[in-house]
Parts: structure tokens; sequence; C-alpha cells
């Protein structure tokens, strides 16, 4: 199968390179009758956009999307809804001077040596650009699963750098340009990366994702579990290094009588599993966290090779976040919509129409 | 696609369950030619099978792999590679009393909601008894990547609850065990099994998995990255609930001119990426750490349902493994493999042969 | 994917060869509940199986299925379903001589030079064999699309050689051997045969296949149309050189006031179509008719190459069919229902429960 | 997977409908670093395109094609190649009175049914048109396999009608509009479709492909054949009823001793095969006939539905072919060229670079 394709039954294959003509995706699966149009996908690109606070790249793209076909009189058709972002700041000029380096940390390297040649421009195909398409994607995924099971899906940043943030509400998410739970913490972050910038450096974050009101029963055990696949989507995302679901790494030092959670008429007493047992959801909160690498492209000058294999001094100048995790928490959300997606056709194609937590609990 | 198909080109598909009458794979897309007998698969099915030690199951399967298609005069024939491992000890009375409790941490419950049935004896299908096929058809991939690339994908234990294992050597680890590359903290590791025992317990643990002479270029960025499938792979294995690769959640607290990787004409300097960079293997070592929960079969009562919606109280009892971690190396070495074995498969169909680190770097 | 397996949701992969130790599949996705057990696969072996009249090769094989998992307490679990037939009336030494033949109108000859070697006992892989895992598995999809939908898939033959064999009544073609919808044709039939016979030769066949109340919906037009489906399965079968569906071509020269198929509100007119409309089920029979060459292995001297290149006569003895299109009739039917099955089960994923024609037309 | 998808490993996804705002696709898997411009797309689509002569469609579009990302400096980057094709004469007034007409032979009355509305302008998704992109990128595909392989992908009209055309020459097709092989016949072929198109009705064709030049073991067989893939592609053309390899709907009253191709140290003596055995190339000449039935869209009036279940008179308007299969001819090179497109690449993932001919025979 197409590597540059996402899903099963629920299907987005993207293109586009950061610098290119367009980028965009087609959108496979989709279910009929839904309405759709062009602004239900603006809201989380413009979340997702660069440029929108000075803590992030200042590089102004205004990610218009159009729907180019399987919308019609309003509605999904069930046809593939192709969906078009044309690229407009391209300044390309910038990066002529990467042309022939391999910047460490980036895919330059890598790149070049699977397909003996490159679209170095902004990073080609590796850019972090290339989430607008998914996001795109995902905003029709979250609509139909909250239509149709009243399902959320939420996220924000929990860590910056050294610097852990306690979630205090929802709430005020949306309302602050660091994604962040909590406004008391802003002026520490603030301050943060004001210095990290000074140092002409970058630093790591931490994200965190939830979806309510998930189905119980969605996952394909061995291999296609619902736990594997969220696993893949956010591994997949620039820059993440590491995924956990529920416990994650701290279940290491756990015992199996705090881990597994007890049942009781109303529900499960904890999540340690994140909402997920056996690779398939369990209709608890699916909880995933992700670990996000420091922004590769820094002003400090650092030893790599050039395409003819000399050894050179790399600074990258132009317009990055100092701390791309900010950003990647919209992203992180469109990725576990679109594998809850997925999983919510499939389960239906083998099994019918899932089971919610209110057919087999008493929250009362 | 099927869900219990692992892999694009080089195929595997897994049936069975725990007390049927079989479990097995058949393997789809292995080159032909390759020598190759039920030998070959042997190693590390006894390496991954319960009974080699008092700290594990006492469970006794012979694992005897019966290799049904696909071999002929000792070498591969390019068509599907069926293996059949009978299961034998079945004593499946043990069972009987789960049949209708959902066992906490356990995929009872979400089974049963899916499918609006399950097989209880020995966990049915959720068993991590069906890692055997995934083990025995990842030796094949392990023999051909050794052949072709000389890659070689090892494991072991590098932390078991609370008690982290310092790296010594990867000469003991399959000397012991435990799989930990120290001999020196064993006594340290049998009286902290012993105590979770006695307390009627089990505890998590953390495995390292590293693939050396990985060639570069392997991985089809947007969305098959080499690092997402690594993730998808592990994250499936039965307890796992987190995945890092390279520096992983470090990285969060990294600064970028510490962790981005400098490179020279010997080659990189550090490997926080952990042999991944936009998603293309990088030609250094794959570097990946999983988190292993606890074992959720556990003699100490806990609350729970029935199939019937009563509250009740499970207490397991029958053969099971305190620390599930430790049998967790050969799979995840498993999981490892297949993943490369797949991409090593797919960058051929596109760009033919990979380069090889020595194409590129000059080591001397 | 895997090049052994066939469909997308409900999904079979086959293994095995003619004269290895057994053969079988893997059947990924059947939804559970159902009442499932080896007996309603055995019907339509024993139809497809050699041996069982003078006019098809008298090899003798039990062709005695397995069911190895995916059923618990006699009904499907929603887990993979193994099936396993042994081999056993072997007898390979009939096959010696032709290990370093390429006998005409064989794979013999591509397989070696794909593969670089081959099974050559019996065809290896590419033996008519190979057909018994797919009538077991399809046996299970036709179970499932008569419970779910009361779906019936059946089939006849139409034309053997130069004998056209006109339509009379389903009700007699399961009891003659040779699948024909008319007794009173099979004197001139046998006659035909054994003159064949006695001059060492074979000869062709048409069989048609026909689907009654298949809901409508089914298809995914471009490019998984279900007719698309359907040629690609019929073609795979072995020997068959061509696919019809509906007029087929005698819609080459048909004028469109008479192909295109009118409506009134009881239904459709008249069934050009053979089914299908733009890709997608219109609830009328599916129609397929399928064109199988004549047998290959005849006993008459064919000039060849041996795998050293050089020029050789060929004579093939040993047991053969001298018409295989007789033994065909299960297997397209076969390969009808799972298409169908497959199909049904995108369509939930995508649209839910497909409409029937009753909730379309009037046809009291 | 994606039903809109074509492909294992060379992936074309399209989208798009007839007068919607554009029709595209996305190329995923193209090797990297072959030479591409539109340009290399156009000469094929400028074939394809309606308005060509008096004896086809007179819609006015000029298909230009426009390249949006996978291509870097003129050369293939190995990433996705989108491309766009804008619809700009779509008078889609014209289809206005067919909203809610069921019009006879038409996937109006399926699409209803299945996704319960549909895009009804100029036929929606399952017009012709939808075509275009489809042979865009089997341009890429035929540019790579003739630089590869020196593979030629060649079709032409072999029948109109009642009129059987017989093969005079390669080199004619081009230069008529019928794309027949013979130029003596073009004044019966003018006589007999004004006669067809007084009558307002509307004829089949049949079409012949032939590939030359193609590979030593393309297909993967069970259930991947290349012929069965052929098949596939074929019935997945619009109006396509029937498909033939080699010998097809002949080889039914065809003996053994006639079908079975002979070989010789020059090669084969025949092709009955149509180039491929056990469902892998041969390195004969893949030969491929299709059916296409007649137009649908005819002036006639003819008995229907509509939307609301009354029974209805459609009298189709408008601008259409009274031969589709005229126009069919590019649009079948262009399915066979993908196919062997994604099994060349395949084969090189299991089995390295495939053998020629040449490598095999001695035809001196």
């Amino acid at each position: 199968m197409s590597g540059n394709t996402f899903g099963q039954l629920f299907c987005v294959t993207t293109f586009g390179e950061s610098h290119g003509a367009a980028i965009g995706c087609v959108v496979d699966g989709c279910p009929p009758g839904m309405e759709l149009s062009a602004a239900d996908m603006q809201h989380d690109l413009d979340r997702r956009k660069p440029g929108t606070s000075r803590h992030v790249t200042q590089r102004k793209e205004e990610d218009q999307v159009e729907i180019l076909s399987g919308v019609f009189e309003g509605r999904t058709t069930g046809t593939p809804i192709a969906l078009l972002i044309r690229n407009t700041d391209q300044r390309s000029q910038d990066y002529g001077k990467i042309a022939e380096q391999f910047r460490p940390g980036h895919a330059d390297f890598t790149y070049w040596h699977k397909y003996g040649r490159r679209d170095h421009r902004g990073g080609g195909r590796s850019s972090a650009r290339l989430t607008a398409p998914a996001v795109a994607a995902a905003a029709i995924a979250k609509k139909w699963l909250h239509l149709q099971y009243g399902m959320r899906v939420r996220g924000h940043l929990s860590q910056m750098g050294e610097i852990p943030i306690p979630f205090v509400s929802w709430d005020v998410v949306e309302e602050n340009p660091f994604f962040v739970p909590n406004t008391a913490i802003i002026p520490q972050l603030e301050a943060y990366l004001d210095a990290i910038r000074k140092d002409r450096d970058s630093v790591g974050a931490k994200v965190r994702v939830v979806a309510e009101n998930v189905p119980l029963g969605l996952g394909e055990p061995l291999y296609d579990k619902l736990d594997a696949d969220i696993a893949w989507a956010m591994m997949g995302i620039n820059a993440v290094k590491g995924v956990e679901i529920g416990a994650g790494f701290a279940s290491v030092a756990q015992r199996g009588s705090v881990h597994g959670d007890e049942m009781t008429r109303q529900g499960f007493r904890t999540n340690n599993a994140g909402g997920v047992l056996g690779g398939i959801s369990s209709g608890q909160d699916i909880e995933v966290s992700i670990a996000i690498k420091p922004t590769s492209s820094i002003a400090t000058p650092r030893r790599s090779l050039d395409t003819s294999g000399n050894e050179i001094e790399v600074v990258t100048t132009g317009r990055h976040d100092p701390c791309v995790g900010i950003r990647a928490t919209p992203i992180a959300e469109a990725m576990l919509a679109l594998v809850l997606m997925d999983h919510a056709l499939r389960h239906r194609a083998q099994c019918g129409e899932p089971k919610r937590n209110v057919d087999v609990f008493d929250p009362t």
C-alpha cells in the first residue's frame, strides 16, 4: 500500500512539499450525507498555522483550504474529498544555502540517501507544514465522530523543556498560544522561551491528548490494535520521539495490584490502561502522551557534512519555532481523531455499530 | 486489509488462540532461494517459550514449529511459508472459572463487548502465547537481513520495576533467564521477584532493542515512517504501554544544541535520533525502548464485573509470569526485525538496493 | 499487501503446494457469532474434489478440512479462522521426470524464471489443488451472505468445447458430474469427452455463475468496482482466459437502445448489465461467464525446453482432467461469493447496512 | 484499503467529479530521479480528450494537467506526484433535468441507493471523464517502463458494432480519430456511425491492447496474478463488460494440443496464453481484448424511474459519444501500463530486477 496513505477505510493520502505549488490530500471513505464545508476545517487549520504568536515561526500562510471534490450541495457524497492548500509565502531564497548541507537533526541526510535527491526548500516533504492536510482531513473525522458518537478529541501542552505544566482546566487551552491548560504558568513559559531564543537554542515538549466518548470495541487485535495504530500515528508526527498510552512508562515501576484498573457497576475506577485493553477500546477516555524533540533548526553552529562529503558548519537562520511542541497540540489531536475514525468504520464492517459505555455501565 | 496481518510486503498473518488446537502464521513475500528449516526458528522460539525458569510461567509448551509450505528442497520458493505450532499443554480446566469474569487489566471485557463472545481459555487470542508465531516469522526475517546486510537485532531487559539495569555487555544476555546484560545484578533481581511473588503481586519492566548494520534509507515518510512502524509494532506487543526511539522522553527536556546529532566524515557523533531521521533510517543503530506493564494476572483479590454485570472479586491463580517483561525481550526483537524486513523490501521496490553506511562514511 | 491474500475486509490468505505437507488458508474478518463447523465447508469441498467421476482426475484426496482457530463453542469469534487440509495422496514420483521440463501451457517456465526455482511436484503452488482452501473459505462467506441477505450463489457448465449447453433448470446441476443444468445433453458430453481422451487431447469450457438476492449498493467505484473485483477473482482461477459480466462480448454488437436495461416499478426489464451499474450492484442477479482453456497436461507430444535451455519433447502422463472446466463450477461460485462478502462488509463500513431490492421495487 | 486507489506500490488515488471544480490524482511510489514534466502526460491526455472529431462528444475540455508536487528541478523525487486538471467547460445546466431521473444503463440508480445522494452533474464521479487522471498517471508509468525495460503499450479499435476491423499496421492508429489500425475501413466506419446517430442510437466496440518487451516474471500468483489484475483494471473502465487475455473466449472450443504454446530455443511458437502463464508474465507480448457496451446516453426514449419511484420516460440529449469504445483505446492502454508498473515494482521488492526475454531465449 501507498506509503503516503493514512488509514485502511478512512484513507487520507497527502501530497506536497513545504515550498512547492501546493499541499493537500485526498480523503477516501468518508460516510455520505454529512454536511461539510471548508469552514469546518478552517478552525483547526488556524490553530495549527504558523505566525500566530511571537513564540512560533513567523512564516505567514493563510492555509485556506479548497474542497475540490466529494461534496455536493453541502454534503459529503461518499466519493473522495480532495483538499487543496496553495503555498503562498514560500520565500525559498532563505533556503538556497542549505541545498547542499545536511542539517543536524533534519531529514536532509536520509532523504538524500534514500532517493538520491531532495527538494531542500523548507525541508521539502519532511517539513511540519505537511501536517496541515492531515489536520484538515481530521476535522472531517472529528465532525463525524462527534455527530455519530458525541466523541471529543482534545489536547494540551503538558511539559515544556524542564517545566511540567499542571493540568487545571480544558477551558483555557484554546485561549492561549501555548495550548496550556493553566494560565498561571504562562509568564514562566514566556520567560523560559525568551531565554532559549536568546541562547540561539530550542527545547522539547510533551503533549497530552484525550478522546472522550469513545465507543467500546474499537481496534483489531493482532496486529491493528487501537493503541498500536495510535502509537504509529503519533510517532509519525514530525519530531516525536516517544509515545505513551495511559500510565505509559510509569507502568514499569507499578505493581499489578495498582496498574490493573478495577471495575464496578459505575465503570472503571482508574485509567492506567489509557482506554485500551488488549488493543480494543474499553469505553474509557483514550489517554496519550507524546515526547517532542527540540527544534532542529537553531542559530547555534553545528558540525555536519555537505552532499559532497565535506565537513562543514551549519547555522540555521530563517523563521523557526523555538519549541515545535507548541504547535504539535492540534496535530496530535488530528492524528488521534483519524485513527479513531478509521477504527470506527472497521468495527462497523465486521461487527456492526459499536456499543457505548452507557449500554454497559450505570454511571448514575 | 486484514487486521491480523503484519507488514505490507513481508506479510505475516497469524492465527490461533492460547488453548485452541494450534497457533501459527502465514509468511508471504519472503524472497526465494534462502536456506530455511524449522531449526532456524527454534532458537528464538525456545528463548520466548514459557517454563524456562522459576521466574516465568510454568506452562510447558514445546513450541515445535512445522513448516507446511513455501520451502522446497531446503530453500524458500517465494510462495507463502505456513508455520504451525500445535498447542499441547492446554490445561484449560484452570480457566473454567473465569469464563464469565472480566479480569482487571485483561482483554476479557473488551473482546466480550467487541465481538459479543470470547474464547476465554487462557486469554484466547489476547494471550501472549500468540507472540510465538511472530517470533518464528521474525526468525526468517532476521536470517535474511543478516545474510543480505549483516544486520543484527538484539534486546535486553533494561529495568525491572524500580530497579534500573546498567548495561555491561551483550555477551551475557543469552546466558541468563532475565535477558539482562549484567550478571552482577541478577541476585538482586531474583530477590526482588521473590518478594513480589510473595506479595501475590507483579511488576513492570523496560526492554531495550537495538538493530545494527541497518541500511540507509529504509522508511516511507508520510505516513509509513520507519519509526512510526516500529512504534506500531512495539505498542502492539501484549502489555506494552510506551515506546521510545533514541532519546525518547528524555528529549522533552533536551536543548536542540544537544539533541541534534552532529556528523563528521567518520559518521554521527551521537545517536539521540535512535537511527531514524524524518522517518528514514540514517544507518546508525536503531535504538528502541518499551515500557511493559505489570502482569495483570495476580493472586491478590481485585474488584470487577462478570458478564451479567454483577460486581465480583477476581483472584487469578494458575501459571503466570510475575514480570511479563522478562519474556518480552525476544518478542521485541522479533517485532523490530519484521518492521525492518518489510521496509527493506519496500525500499527495493521503489529505489533498488539501499546504500550502506560504508558507502557514505569513512569510519576508519 | 500480500500477493496471496484475497479481499480487503474478508481476507483469505492461502498457503500450500499440490504435493507439500498441507494446504490451507487463514480467513480474517469474519463477523462473529455465526455457527460454523467443518461440515459447513465439506459440501463444497466435496463438489470440487478430484476423483468423483471417470471424467476428472483420479487423484484421491479426501480434502478433510480442520478448523484450527477462530471458532469457539461452535460459533465464530471474530478472530482469524485457520483452515488446514493435509495432502494425503501425493504420489509425487509421477512428477519426478518433469522437474527439469517446462510443460507447454503450464506455469513451470514462469515460476522458474520469476523465483529462480520451483516446487515442480504436481505443479506446486500453481496447481488447481490450491483452489480447495478458497472453496472452503467461500463456504463461510456463502453461509453468512445467505443468513444475512438470503443470497444464493450458483453455477453451471454452459459450454464444453464446441458444444453449447442450453439452460434447462438449476435443479439438476448438483445431480450430475458435469454440473450441467440439462440432463438430456449428458450422453452427448460423455461421448465427446471419450473421443477427446482417445485423441490424447483436452478441451476448454465455459461456466456461468449467478448470484441472487444481492443487496443494492455493493461496490466501490473507482477502482474497486464490484465487476472489476469479480473479473479479478475469476481471471485468477487456474486456466481462465476470459470473463464476461451480463451481456459481455455480445454487447459489442448491441445497440444502446437494446443494451440499457429499462426500469419499471416492478424492477428492471432486462439484465444486460449483469447486475452491476457503474461498478455498484443494482440488486439484480449478478451474471458472470468465464472461459476456461483446455487442460495443458495432455498425452500428445509437444515441443518445449528444459531448465538448461535444451529443446525437448514433453508428454504428460499422470492423472488429469480432460476438461478442467468441469470442476471449475464450484470454484467460480466460491470466487463470486468471496467478492460479494468482501463488498458487503466494505459497504457496511462506509454506509451502514445496504438496501435490498424489496426496499426499492414493488415486484408484486 | 481505499476504494479509489489503484495499485499496491505504484498507487494512483483519483478524485473528482465530471462537473466539479477539478479532477486529478495522487501518484505514490514512483521511483525517484526520472525526468518528468506535464508535457509527458499531455500527449495521452490529448488522445483521450473529448471533442477531437465529430464522432465523439463535443464537450471542450483542454485537460491541461498541473503537477503540484513530487517533481523538483525536473525530476521525480520519490514523493507523491499530485496532478490537477481543472474542469472548464461544465455546462451543467444541460444536466439539470436529470437530477431526479435514473437513466437506463447509467450509474444514477446505484449511486443513489448506495450513498443516499449523488452528484448528478454529467454523471458525477461515474463519468468517463474520470479516466483522464488515470491516463495522466499512466503516462508516468509508460515512461518509466520504457526507460527501464524498453516496454511499449499500444492499443487499437478491433471491432465497432457488427464490423470487425482487420489489423493492418500499428503505424496508422495514431493518425485517425477511430484508433483503427486500418485506414481502408474508415469510410465504412464513418457511414456506420452516421447511421447510428441518425437512429438516435449508439453501438458497442472492442478494443485490443498489447504490451511489448514485458520482463519475465511479473505477477504474484494466488491471488494478485498479472492477468487477474489486468482483468480488474480493464473491467473497471467505464462501460467495459468483458475481458479476454490471449485466446480468451476462443479457448473454450480449442483443443489442448492447439492452445498450449510450444517453446523452442528461439522463443514461444504461438501466444494463446497472451503473455501470462500461471499468473506470471512469460516475456511474450501481453495481449488483451475488451468489450465495451454501447453508450447509455441516447436520444431514443427509454422507460425508467425517478428518485421518487415514479415511472418516467428518459431521453438523453447533450453531448455524447455514439460509440464510447473509440475513446477507450488510450484508456485501456493506460490501465495496462499501470498494472505492469505496479507489478514491476512488486517483483523488484521480492526478487530483485526481473529477467528479460533476451536473457532466456536466443531469438536470432
